[in-house]
């Protein structure tokens, strides 16, 4: 059984800590949009599809700890709290999607009552949640067959059943692969700063019984070189019109050393993930985190106090860098027009 | 001033513990070969050039600890403390290299007595810690001039004074362009497992007013991508006569990353390291070390207990990605006939 990493239950949210991951498995139950925010701000939860879910949710948390009386004021409360959880992080599109969907819902109100707003607002949040399990249980499907019997694959930081509502993106295909009763190796970066890598990825997968290698982020080169990956797969947090995709830090990185050494890149994301709007990667903004998570990790000092550092979140893999984007309704290809409405299909 | 990595004073030897740095500054004083033995293997003391100096250092300690009664039993202990220390650690070729040098002073003692051959080693030793010292500041003067006003340069690991006798190999070039005058930014790479360029690197060169930026491994990319770098130096822990180069893993990522940028990437190394035995980087021996330096960094517990783990601590670096081999003789190419005898000139 795969880890929950967000749970609706009786109108109330909670959430696996993944910080606390892999030392302890602890649920949060999160019943102020201030703790949602929080949340998602410190990455208890993360990963962009369950960013968008649990942003969603916290939307539902934020009008119920208003205790509207009016319609109108159930509608100021779905954008007072959008508002604010819009500002939790930048970069995965997969929050501002769910966000407006939200929105979307309050302003289509007309005329309900303010329990009825309230009863279709939790029904969103509750269809963006299941929506998502079934997308990436299409993404598994679709793209299950890149993975062969013996098959070396390489994933950075952790799209797994953690960063989604379930089964996850990149490894929802490994899931899938799995299930159809193929055996392959993963070689898991670890992925600093936050290790997401040695703590989610390697954790999930091992949990499932899937045979992984954890390697630090710069051991990548050399694993490819001795020949052990036969494939790349990652998530995504927003990718643009033309096939630029941000994702975790490193996956640039990982990309061009693929291409060096004539692996295939593919992409996995459910629909929520495409900005249309944006033409490139240009326009994808990064975030960039507090530096103490490379000076001081896990509670260890690690460098001088007097040195600078850099600590971009994110970095932006040029679309000529990707040979296909693994989604619900199968394996595309840039330039992007319209988003796929198949919907978990 | 910088940080002296191996003292030799009254017959004692001491070093700086680079495991405890930058958090404290630690001095331990080394007076048997097992404790030399265990500093080079655990990384209190480490870096190629640094490793050869202590172990000839260590095989004067060797002989000093069996209270040699004739030049026989001088010998003996020589080659007792010599293929003990030859265990330590693979990769870097400057230990035998330096122990081959000690053995080389037993082997021609003819008729000394046992006093003055003891004299011979610790002068023959004294010699490699002085010559090891005017190599590193003969490789900053050659190199210094690929630094320009301005110059984002990165590096990986630590190929500074630490790693060194004195002044480092691939961090002289930067000390000299200092000294010539010029600014310039440095990008030291964390390095994992063990850190050594949020550690060391940023450490000593934060310690020398140098300007340093501290990044995660897989962040070299991006930065390289923000046009940040106009310059890749690197150590090297064997070179082969082909030119391939066995460093830090992690290195022959970083040489991928800046070809696929156009960034020139040179290897700074005295002749000590370069192994002409050795047609080839195949040859080279690399070491691989305990996953716990993977999965538990720092006392922290980052990954789940079932999970593989590979850690090869070096990679090779293809002769075809290195613009070109900063020495004490100048900027050389392979193929290498011939090592330097410029000595430090």
């Amino acid at each position: 059984m795969k880890p929950l990493s967000i749970t609706w239950k009786d109108g109330s949210l909670s959430i696996l800590d993944q910080t606390l991951l892999p030392g302890s498995v602890v649920e949060r139950q999160l019943d102020t949009v201030e703790s949602v925010w929080d949340a998602i701000k410190t990455l208890k939860v993360r990963g962009a599809p369950a960013i968008g879910v649990c942003a969603a949710y916290g939307v539902v948390v934020g009008v119920h700890r208003r205790n509207p009386r009016s319609t109108q004021d159930v509608v100021q409360a779905v954008h007072d709290s959008a508002d604010y959880l819009a500002t939790s992080r930048p970069t995965a599109v997969n929050l501002f999607w769910a966000l407006d969907r939200m929105r979307r819902v309050a302003h289509e109100a007309n005329g309900a009552s303010a329990s009825d707003l309230i009863a279709a607002l939790e029904a969103e949040a509750v269809t963006i949640h299941e929506e998502d399990r079934a997308l990436c249980m299409a993404i598994g499907r679709h793209g299950s067959s890149l993975i062969g019997e013996g098959c070396g694959v390489l994933t950075h930081c952790n799209a797994g059943a953690l960063a989604t509502a379930e089964h996850g993106t990149a490894l929802s295909i490994m899931y899938a692969a799995q299930a159809e009763g193929r055996r392959f190796r993963v070689y898991a970066d670890e992925t600093r700063p936050l290790l997401q890598g040695a703590r989610l990825t390697a954790w999930e997968l091992t949990q499932a019984g899937i045979d992984t290698t954890l390697i630090c982020d710069n051991m990548a080169a050399q694993v490819m070189r001795e020949g052990k990956i036969d494939l790349v797969v990652v998530g995504a947090d927003r990718i643009a019109a033309n096939g630029d995709t941000a994702n975790k830090i490193g996956t640039y990185g990982v990309a061009l050393l693929a291409k060096a050494h004539g692996i295939p890149f593919y992409v996995a994301a459910p629909y929520s993930t495409f900005d249309l709007s944006l033409a490139t990667g240009e326009q994808i903004p990064i975030e960039e985190r507090d530096s103490s998570e490379i000076t001081h990790p896990f509670g260890a000092i690690v460098a001088p106090a007097e040195v600078k550092v850099y600590n971009p979140a994110f970095d932006v893999t040029p679309a000529a860098l990707i040979h296909g984007f693994i989604t619900e309704a199968g394996i595309v290809h840039p330039p992007f027009s319209a988003v796929s409405t198949t919907s978990g299909e």
